[in-house]
């Protein structure tokens, strides 16, 4: 049975669950033994710990070594990876990618539903290895680097095998030609790739973000170069060497995937990104970086996720210890290095009304300051929310912006058992006025966040929009009891390209975004060029050949 | 009844016939009284004739006039249309979109809808308009600037249509919580559009090659302003004024759709590509101009038709007169003016074999020339295929082109009766070696053509593909009785981003390109960058917003 057979049932089911977006999931997100092997995590730990301090294990085309990257917990992993020039890489792609762009449909849609599933048992490894270099907790880290990640894989590859079988393989066109013999012409189209599709990934969710185009990628037929985050190789080098495995079995040469890791003090991505043989870019990391790709890139063909500043417009609720509680959790994960973590948290300077009565602004910061406290006050419970802190330059930054409002709550070090080393820091939240968009109105990645005053709701929606349509928002959450108002902010965040939650105050945040329901950016504000996954984020990577022959009389 | 009502039976057999890419046509393209009444031909011609030496009646912003349209044919249109700076235009665009891009999906499709209908009715006017712009044959001018362009509008509202109702309006989103209560999240998604679509119009067929994009990009809620060429301002005009009546009709302001025409004493064209409102630009026209486009333009989002130099390879062939009579027409059609019109044919050196046995270099070359000649034999048939040249720089490069081969068939002017101001050009057909590429390897636009000697059919197929990928083509066509060489060139043209034709010696030509079934450009190939078209030609003039809203327990 061929891969495509293997998985056809797991593919259709995809697509229908693309379509209807209800909740669907492929992949167990519990970390469980039942699931993923009574033996899993223990050999998922053990197998991370074999292959630390010593050469990835990758047979492709090998210059040299890069790999420098040092676990947020405190420890180097003192892993290296070989690695070759932009032309060495990309000289290997095309070649590689002769035999793959003329394979069938089913033949590349089939490796990769394979890579999935085998990435997939791998969970705990990659649970590991995205825990020592992203800084997320193990469980974050299992889920969003693993089962997560590998939804968002399986939901592109369902999008591009969507978008291929809408083109018909063959059609007889027969035109008639009134009393005479019509014209008969045999009609065949074929998918043809873009070519080298090169991946940018990032450091704080080095497979979630990139998988979408990996997969969208190959199964369309191109060849993919990843340039991991010097900060985070090995989540990306593990999930290749699952791949170029797959694509050996299935008698392709695994040089369709290749991994361009560097080193921070020798970054080699400009070389990718100008080389006129790479046909398509995806971006994931900051806006900076962003608009250098966007302007640079050899090809026209880019798409990205940058940054944004979201915004949380509070204007009345039933429920308040659920939103403060709501909110602080949304503040916490992973130390607010999500990108679709809130920053800004818009209240009327006359407060709000909630089912506790009447709420001033100052009771409202206070009430998700106590949040914070509240959800963090057990260490062990607040190492699992936070995490560490991925970069060092984060902390700097939390530290530098207490100047920029009044401190309703302190950001903190948060221990974490068994890690003297690690780098953490937990909420800060200031206190600002609309006024002081030099503060808020810039992104401050990591986990800090304003509770801004305004003069009403309607201030709060408008700043809220217009920001998003500056700086780039990826999701936009409101509390209200107002439907009206509720009208009014779905109507303002639509048209500025943010995705809104209204009234979370349950187990679901924000900063959440399910594979198969919630589109990931909407390419609609400075936040990105492209969503995660759509249509568009698919049909542009091959185009179509046609072929007619007339048929002999 | 709504007008989505009123067409929705015509906009699902569409949208199977983009799937099914078998024979369909929407509007008829018989010229015929039976179809579109008796009158239909004297009342477009008296309708054509009431528009001549007076100004265009639009009632949009207007600050200025232009308009210095001369037919073709000998006699200048006299025309002029209300015209504004693109700061107007682009606000007034703006201030159109607001209840535009808030429209439902079926209002807005509806509307598209009933703009082609009504189009199609005003078919015989817009055959004068096209004819005495372009220099299209009045058949033609019917055809390609008619029915044919209104395929192609209710192709690309069907593939608009089709990616926009692939997202739900709505779905229950329900995560189960082990033995707790489920999360119940209420989803709602929304199109919102770019905003600003800017469509550049080509002087050789106005309509055909505008219609795609002016309907995908109105169906999918953006606003639109047309740059027709300063040369074929009247066909787009017209277009306009009915699209502008069915909006005011349904409620809408009509600025959703604006002229912007221009003079080329005084082009504006680029006022509009770099203004930082324009969401995206459509541009069809020469690759210069087109590079310029590219490069300038103040959105990412750029979508091309350039130019090209499409090849013929002949190997072999079972129907001499039949492969020389065929592309004989194919050079003749509109005099080489499609972009579809093939430029190069390559013959090997030893000829070829056929069913009259076989044939010298010098025969096939030959062959082709006395075809050329006896289809063009009779002055009033010869008036009907060849029309009227354009642009007076094509018959320019006719002259300047003699001395780039030996002359095959040269070229002369036809006369047509009725104009004696008609400027016309039958086909060039010159004699090369394949080393003198500086010759055919360039585009030479206009009824120019290369019989290319080459050391067999191997090296034909492999310029043709080499020529394709380095200045771009939009069709290719094989003649060869061997599967073998079928496939070697299928491979070879796939690769290169071309759509292949084999084999046509009947009444189907290389330069047709029907809606509804053959994609017209890759846009994997310097022709262009943009398919009319595909889901990519769609997808992305629309993002998706979304809303989710925890359900109260």
């Amino acid at each position: 049975m061929s891969f495509f057979e293997a998985h056809r049932a797991l593919l259709d089911r995809a697509v229908a669950a693309c379509r209807a977006r209800t909740y669907w999931s492929a992949f167990p997100e519990a970390a469980s033994g039942k699931i993923y092997g009574e033996t899993a995590k223990a050999d998922g730990e053990a197998a991370f710990k074999a292959m630390l301090g010593k050469p990835f294990e990758l047979d492709q085309p090998n210059e040299k070594h890069a790999g420098k990257e040092v676990s947020p917990y405190g420890v180097a992993l003192g892993i290296t990876y070989p690695t070759a020039s932009a032309n060495t890489l990309i000289d290997a792609s095309r070649k590689a990618g002769t035999a793959w762009a003329a394979a069938s449909i089913e033949a590349r849609v089939g490796v990769c539903l394979e890579i999935v599933q085998r990435i997939n048992r791998q969970s705990f490894l990659m649970a590991n290895a995205v825990m020592h270099t992203t800084g997320q907790a193990f469980m974050m880290a299992f889920q969003a680097g693993g089962p997560h990640a590998q939804d968002r894989a399986l939901e592109a590859i369902a999008y591009a095998y969507d978008e291929m079988a809408r083109v018909p393989a063959t059609a007889e066109w027969t035109k008639p030609q009134g009393k005479g013999e019509p014209i008969v012409l045999d009609k065949v189209w074929r998918v043809i790739p873009r070519g080298v599709s090169l991946i940018i990934g990032c450091a704080t969710f080095p497979t979630w973000n990139s998988y979408p185009a990996l997969f969208a990628s190959l199964a369309t037929g191109n060849t993919v170069i990843v340039k991991p985050h010097p900060g985070a190789i090995l989540p990306l080098a593990i999930t290749l060497k699952i791949a170029r495995d797959v694509l050996k079995e299935a008698g392709f040469d695994p040089n369709v995937v290749l991994l361009a890791a560097d080193d921070a003090e020798a970054p080699s991505t400009k070389d990718f990104v100008t080389h006129p043989d790479v046909a398509m870019v995806d971006f994931t990391g900051g806006p900076a970086f962003g608009a250098w790709v966007r302007e640079h890139a050899a090809t026209d063909l880019v798409f990205t996720e940058e940054a944004g500043i979201n915004p949380i417009v509070i204007d009345s609720t039933s429920d308040f210890r659920g939103m403060c509680g709501n909110i602080a959790f949304s503040l916490s994960l992973y130390s607010g290095q999500m990108c679709t973590a809130p920053q800004n948290i818009f209240v009327p300077a006359a407060g709000i009304e909630s089912n506790d009565g009447h709420k001033s602004y100052d009771e409202v910061a206070a009430g998700i300051a106590t949040a914070i406290d509240k959800l963090l006050g057990e260490p062990e419970r607040a190492a699992g929310i936070l995490g560490a802190v991925q970069n060092e330059a984060t902390v700097a930054r939390v530290a530098a912006s207490r100047k920029l409002g009044r401190v309703v709550r302190d950001s903190i070090a948060v221990p974490v058992t068994g890690f003297d080393g690690a780098r953490t820091a937990s909420p800060l939240v200031l206190a600002v006025d609309a006024k002081d968009d030099s503060a808020w109105g810039e992104e401050r990645f990591g986990p800090i966040s304003f509770v801004v005053k305004t003069a009403d709701t309607a201030e709060s929606i408008a700043r809220a929009a217009e920001s998003t349509k500056r700086k780039g928002a990826i999701t936009a959450s409101l509390y209200s009891t107002d439907d009206k108002v509720i009208d009014q902010a779905a109507d303002a965040f639509a048209r500025s390209g943010v995705a809104l939650s209204v009234n979370l105050t349950g187990g679901i945040y924000v900063n959440q975004s399910a594979a198969f329901s919630d589109y990931h950016v909407t390419g609609a504000n400075p936040a990105g060029n492209a969503c995660l996954t759509d249509a568009a984020f698919v049909a542009n990577r091959f185009r179509i050949a046609s072929f007619r022959r007339q048929r002999a009389a």
